[in-house]
């Protein structure tokens, strides 16, 4: 093949066993609330986490991101009362009829978690304007939300669970964290070793919600109309 | 080990070559623009990518995401037109001496590629009140993106690169693609075999923007304060 750049390399299809390990990953990845072990996360996995985030995507290469480790039990206590906060709000905004449900279900494992991580969103980084984030501002955060999914099955595949905890007052968390005006705290995470995971997601084994048809999902060329679905 | 429950299986590390499969993915994962080849994605590819897309964490399990799969030569054109008045809008916005350089850039490869995907977030579905999403209102956007990162990650794997457009004005794009009102369409992606990659992000090579220090970029239990960045 004729290659055009010294800094184009060779790129075909992945051997079939390596092809099996990603979807591997992503069939099996879980958000883990209940079965972190107590296993400490050593400090060279952590980092190939970490690395696997830095290497997301990100729009006009801004690299928003940035990884506050939280290791520290006060800082997670402070944390969990947020969340605790947070959640004693959300239960009262669903139907009566969902709440004992929504009450018996575990949504996070911030103090059973070995290490906690804040992923957040710088979004002054690479000044007002970004190549890419022109017409889009919110790019930046899209770039910072796949970084988490890198983190996310790196670490299924180091047998590490990943819990994404979202029930925060915002301002909560600023505040614990004393981030910057500038910086989103995007994805507050519970990670530890895990020895089992669900076979589907939790959510779904608990009745709370199912799977939809992926042949509903998808379309050609454009929305259909409603008369099309209704047909379809 | 105790198991608690039937559906909690057995979940450790994965084998070592397994687990550089994973890093493998997400190290020489890249943003395509001009490398696709004319090869078709075969339907059977096309639908892996999909379901992997699919398997993505969201939000209360709310999977709000649909696929509008575009291969009609009309439509891309339509999108292309699209991206050339945004992008001659985005130019002007960058200081004088970045323009040249900002406009030798090829940021899309939209009627190039074989396949373009537009990846939607519908904010109606399961109703106004969604699990995790109680005190984040973005919270499906974020899983949204997640699945573009699992169809990003799968697609390296199959040999297909996958580029991300978002240089739109969001109007135009909705109009095209007769997104429904609660529909926002989240990621506009080319899709296409590739033989070959950059080695690093195109915009590092083409000199736009240097890989940021990773040390720079994590901090230990709380953001530090300014004192504490200008002392490390």
């Amino acid at each position: 093949m004729y290659d055009p750049s010294p800094h184009l390399k060779h790129a075909g299809p992945f051997a079939a066993d390596e092809r099996a390990a990603v979807y591997r990953a992503i069939f099996t990845r879980r958000d883990v609330r209940s079965e972190f072990t107590q296993r400490p996360v050593e400090a060279p996995v952590l980092q190939r986490l970490l690395t696997a985030a830095h290497h997301a995507p990100s729009v006009g290469f801004m690299q928003p991101w940035n990884f506050v480790v939280i290791r520290n039990p006060g800082v997670k206590a402070e944390v969990q009362q947020a969340f605790d906060t947070a959640n004693a709000e959300a239960v009262k905004m669903f139907p009566d009829n969902r709440q004992p449900l929504y009450s018996s279900l575990k949504l996070q494992g911030i103090t059973d978690a070995p290490v906690n991580l804040c992923i957040t969103c710088d979004r002054a980084r690479g000044g007002e304007v970004v190549l890419g984030r022109t017409h889009n501002r919110d790019m930046d955060l899209y770039s910072t939300v796949c970084a988490v999914q890198n983190l996310w099955l790196a670490a299924r595949s180091e047998g590490v669970g990943v819990g994404w905890v979202s029930i925060f007052n915002d301002a909560d968390l600023r505040h614990i964290l004393r981030l910057p005006e500038t910086v989103v705290p995007v994805a507050y995470l519970c990670l530890g070793y895990v020895d089992a995971l669900y076979e589907a997601p939790e959510l779904e084994i608990k009745g709370w919600r199912q799977r939809l048809a992926i042949e509903d999902l998808v379309f050609q060329d454009r929305w259909p109309s409603a008369a099309d679905l209704n047909v379809g």
